[in-house]
C-alpha cells in the first residue's frame, strides 16, 4: 500500500467512525474517556518507554534542552494528561443542544441543532499531550479523530493511539474513532490536506511556518490558530499602577505562548510618568526593548536592552523576552498601528477613559480586546470553556478560544405535517 | 496599472471602507440602504441601457432564452430589486450582539460580539440582481462588498455599482464600501482568490463548475454553497397522500433550484401502493425516471419516460424533470444510499412512525433534514430570515441558509480592573 492509500484507508475509517459517533449518547462517550484514562495510567510503562526512544533520537540529534522537555513524557505528566480526560468527561455535550427553535406562520416547526463537524483532523508539533486532549476533545464532541504529530514524538503517538484505540474497544466503541495518520514524511500531511469529503476540517497547532503551509496548501476547510502578535496600549488616562502590572504580566509571566504581548504602545501623555518605572520593571524581567526614536531616551536613562526597531520587530512574535515599544500620540495613532501590524489574536487598552475605551474597543477588530486586563487571559480555561483545542484568528466559524462548541456544526430539523410550497 | 495591481488596489480599498462601516450605527447603514433603493429607480434608464448591451451581445452570441431571461432587467424587475433593499433596511442589524456574557469568579466580564466579517468577496454567475442583493446584504451587516460577476452581465453590473456608489456618497457613506472587482478574465477572479488578508471571505454562487473551483483554488477562506442533490425517502409507514405531494412539489415545483429533489427512495413495503398513484402524478408533470431495477416494473405500468439509473444519475443534480428513483428495504438502507451520493444539502423523511423519523434525522447529516416537508422549503425566505445570501452545504461557519447573521464574526471583549494571570 502506498502512503496516499494508507492515509486514504485512514480518512476512510474515519469518516465511517464519524457516523456511529454522530448520535452516541454522552454517557457512552464519557465512559469511554474515563475508561481510555484509566489505560493511559495503566499502560504508563509501554508509553514512556516508547516516550524514551523519542527523547533519545531528539537527543543524539541534538534537539534542544526546551525542546526535549517538551517532548518528555514521565509518569506524573501522564497522570495529568488522563485527569484531563476526566475533566472533559464532566463537561456538558455540546451535540443536540438546540440553537434556534420556532414555528413559522404556515405551521413549520423548524430547530438549529449541534451535530459534530465529523472527521477532524489535527496536525500539531512536538507536545505529546496534545494527542491525548485533541482526542479526548474530538471524541466528546462526536467527531472522529485523525492525528498527524510531529515526527519526533512519532513513538509516543504510535503507543498513546494504541493505548487509546484499546480504551476505545474495551468501551465498545469503534478503535478507528482516534486515529493516528500514518507515516511521518511532508507528504503525509499533504495527503491529509487534499482529502476534501474524508476530512471535515484540519486545526493546525504550531508554529508561523506550519499554519501558513497548511492555510495556503489545504483545500480541506482549515481553522487557523494561534499566531500572536499582541499589543498593549498604554492611554493617557492609564492608572499607572494598573499599567505596569499589565505590562509586565503580558510580556514576562510565560514568553512562549501566543498570548503574551509583544509590543507596548505609550501615549506621549504619559510616557514621562509612566516609562521610567514600567522600563524598570521590564529591565528586572530581563526585556530587551525594540524601540522607536521617542522611547529611545527613556530607555537609556532606564538603563534597559534597546535596540532600534525594524519593521520586522513591528510583525514579530518574539516568542521571548524582547518588546516592540513605541510611543503615539493618540488612540487613533495606537489602532493604526495595531491594524497594520497585528495578527488578530489580542490587544489590550489600559485606562480610565471610558470614550478612549470605548474608541478602542469598536475600531480594533481582533479575536479578544482586553480592556484593563492582560492579554495573557485569552485561553479557553482562563475562560471557563473547561477545555480548549486552540485558538482562532480566523473570522470564520469560530474566533478566539475554541472549546467543544467550535469543534461542531449545525443541521436545521424541519417538521411538517405534508407541508408543500405553494 | 496590471490587473492584479488593480485587483489589489480594490482589495484594499475594501478594506479601508470596512474600518468604518465596522462602528456604524444601523440608522446610518438603513439610510444608505434606502437612499440606493431611491438611486436605483431614478437611474432607472441608464441601468436598463446598460443591461440591453449585455442581452445584445448574449443573443448574438446564440445564448439560451432561459440565460437571456435570467440576464434581463426591466423597470418592473428593477423597482423589485430596489424593493428588496427596503425590506433589508427592515431587518434587525445583526451587528452588536451579545452572543454570550458572563462573569468569571475573579471579577473579569467576558462578551462575546458580534462583529462584521470584513471584506466579503462574491464570485457569481448571470443573474444582476445578486449584484445588489448581495451588496445590500453585506451592507447591513457591516462588511465591504467586493462583487465579482460574470462577463455577461458585466455592463449591468458596471452601470448598478456606479449607481449604488451615488448612493453610498449620497448617504455620507464611503463609495469603497460596494465595488465591483475590474476586469471579466479568469484571472481576475484567481487574484481574489490569492487576496488572503484583504479579503476575509470568498463566497462563490452558481454552478458546480465554478464553486468547485473556487473551493479548490482559493486560499482566501471560502464558504462553499448551493450544490443540491436533495433525497426524498417514502418510508413504509409513511401517508401515501402526503408522500405524493410531497415528492411531486420537491421534484417540480422548479426545477432550477438546488433545493429541488433529485432522488426518489420507496420502501418496499410500500411501494405496491404508493408508486402507481406517485408515478402517475409524477408523469403528469412531465417527469422522466431514472430507475434501478426494482422500480422499473411500476414505471412501465405507469407508462412514465424511463431510463436505468447510473452511478452519474445518483450522484446528478439534474436541474430538470429528471429522477433517480429506487427501491429501499430499509430506512438503514436509504440512509446508506444517502450517505453515498448526497451533497449534504437537504433530505426528506415522509413517514408517521417516530422510530423511522428518528433514526433518519440522527443519521442523516445534511444541512437540512426535513420531516414530512417539502425539500423546497430549505431557504432562507421560507425560514423566515428575511434575506438570503446562498445556502451553505459547509459544516464550517454556517450550514444552511445564510441570513444576515451568517455574515458575521465575533470578538470576545474582556474587561477587567488591572486584572493579571498568577
Amino acid at each position: 500500500m502506498t502512503e496516499l492509500e494508507a492515509i486514504t484507508q485512514v480518512c476512510q475509517n474515519a469518516r465511517q467512525a464519524s457516523f456511529s459517533l454522530a448520535s452516541m449518547s454522552r454517557a457512552t462517550k464519557d465512559a469511554a474517556l474515563r475508561t481510555i484514562a484509566d489505560a493511559l495510567v495503566a499502560d504508563t510503562a509501554i508509553i514512556v518507554a516508547a516516550n524514551a526512544a523519542d527523547v533519545e533520537r531528539a537527543t543524539n540529534d541534538g534537539t534542544s534542552d526546551a525542546l526535549i522537555d517538551r517532548l518528555t513524557l514521565n509518569p506524573e505528566r501522564l497522570k495529568a494528561i488522563a485527569d484531563a480526560l476526566r475533566d472533559v468527561a464532566e463537561l456538558p455535550d455540546p451535540i443536540g443542544e438546540v440553537l434556534r427553535g420556532y414555528t413559522l406562520p404556515n405551521g413549520l416547526q423548524i430547530r438549529q441543532v449541534r451535530v459534530p463537524l465529523g472527521v477532524v483532523g489535527m496536525i500539531y508539533e512536538a507536545r505529546p499531550n496534545v494527542t491525548v486532549d485533541a482526542a479526548g476533545l474530538c471524541l466528546k464532541s462526536g467527531n472522529a479523530a485523525l492525528l498527524r504529530g510531529s515526527s519526533s514524538a512519532y513513538d509516543t503517538n504510535v503507543a498513546l493511539v494504541a493505548v487509546m484505540q484499546d480504551g476505545l474497544e474495551a468501551a465498545g466503541l469503534p478503535r478507528n474513532a482516534i486515529q493516528l495518520v500514518p507515516g511521518t514524511s511532508h507528504d503525509s500531511v499533504k495527503h491529509l490536506m487534499a482529502a476534501r469529503g474524508l476530512v471535515d476540517v484540519l486545526i493546525p497547532r504550531g508554529g508561523a511556518g506550519l499554519i501558513k503551509s497548511v492555510v495556503e496548501g489545504s483545500i480541506v476547510p482549515v481553522i487557523e490558530t494561534g499566531v500572536g502578535n499582541c499589543h498593549v496600549y498604554v492611554d493617557a488616562a492609564a492608572d499607572i499602577d494598573k499599567a505596569i502590572n499589565i505590562i509586565v504580566n503580558s510580556k514576562t509571566q510565560r514568553v512562549s505562548v501566543c498570548n503574551a504581548a509583544e509590543t507596548l504602545l505609550v501615549h506621549a501623555d504619559i510616557a514621562q510618568e509612566f516609562l521610567p518605572k514600567a522600563l524598570a520593571a521590564l529591565k528586572e524581567k530581563g526585556v530587551t526593548i525594540h524601540g522607536d526614536e521617542a522611547i529611545k531616551p527613556y530607555c537609556t536613562a532606564a538603563g534597559i536592552e534597546f535596540a532600534p526597531v525594524t519593521q520586522e520587530d513591528w510583525f514579530a512574535e518574539f516568542y521571548s523576552l524582547d518588546l516592540a515599544a513605541g510611543i503615539v500620540n493618540s488612540v487613533e495613532e495606537a489602532i493604526d498601528h495595531i491594524r497594520r501590524y497585528t495578527s488578530g489574536h489580542t490587544e489590550a487598552i489600559v485606562s480610565d477613559s471610558a470614550s478612549a475605551i470605548q474608541t478602542f474597543v469598536s475600531n480594533v477588530d481582533s479575536a479578544a480586546v482586553m480592556i484593563n486586563a492582560s492579554t495573557r487571559f485569552t485561553d479557553g480555561g482562563e475562560f471557563g470553556f473547561g477545555a480548549e483545542i486552540g485558538i482562532s484568528t480566523q473570522k470564520l466559524h469560530a474566533r478566539g478560544p475554541m472549546g467543544l462548541a467550535e469543534l461542531t456544526s449545525t443541521k436545521f430539523i424541519v417538521t411538517g405535517d405534508g407541508h408543500i410550497r405553494g
